[in-house]
């Protein structure tokens, strides 16, 4: 029961944000094995795919699709923010790629909050946007964006 | 070589497109396996992981990530635009999730190209600048973007 109440304690909901906080995720390491297979299922151009033709093109080695780089950034900050019953997406804006990903890399996303509103539509949440920047290990930015979230509020 | 030069001829360059077209994808089905096996790895938040917790959430059932609508949506462009060396891109803006993606949904993307202008940096490429609308087996808008990417011109 203790164990359950302090799981409970630590999950964050709407009334634990504040403007202005950051977060830092765990690292990500980026197989090549990883970067061709999500290609394969989701984004097969041949810079993605393949190594040799990827060595011929503008980026000279193979190169994970942005969407592969998106989907590691939202892993990262699932597993920083134990948002009580999750975050739900509502959309995303100015999501850009600066920086190619590539084999081995290591990755790290730093989230901000960047603005907090209560919800109009569904009094029980709030809206969280956050700021989001993906790094490399050479602390080169791969990817940044802002998104908006409904985050559960505590019961009053 | 006749082969080769007809795949040559069906790829698409900067100069084959113009502002207003538009172009229809093929179709996807999105299995309950898929939604599990993408979020596990991407997305481990309740809702798109186990049925019998997403059951009493707001959506009543198990949804797909907006991450995994966005890779679906990816692959059902690259698979219809042919575009010579692929399509790089550059970033996405107003990406929205209006309707949550549910097991067994059809997906079909719709791309219209809203502006076409050369690359300043990169005098070999243009940037198309494009407008997709992801939608489901009943009409239902699941995502809606913009994106710009460039695009290889044809060699003068």
């Amino acid at each position: 029961m203790r164990q359950k109440i302090n799981i409970q304690m630590n999950r964050r909901f709407f009334e634990d944000l504040k403007v202005g906080d950051r977060f830092k995720s765990q690292t990500y390491e980026v197989t090549e094995e990883q970067i061709i297979s999500f290609a394969r299922e989701f984004d097969p151009q041949p810079f993605h795919l393949d190594r040799a033709v990827a060595d011929k093109t503008m980026f000279k080695e193979l190169i994970a699709s942005g969407w592969h780089t998106a989907a590691i950034t939202m892993r990262l900050f699932v597993q920083t923010l134990n948002f009580a019953e999750g975050a739900i997406g509502l959309g995303v804006d100015e999501l850009r790629w600066p920086t190619a990903v590539k084999p081995n890399d290591v990755l790290q996303v730093e989230t901000e909050i960047v603005d907090l509103r209560e919800s109009q539509s569904k009094p029980s949440h709030g809206i969280v946007r956050l700021r989001y920047v993906t790094t490399n290990q050479r602390g080169d930015i791969v990817q940044t964006m802002y998104a908006s979230a409904l985050v559960l509020r505590r019961k009053r």
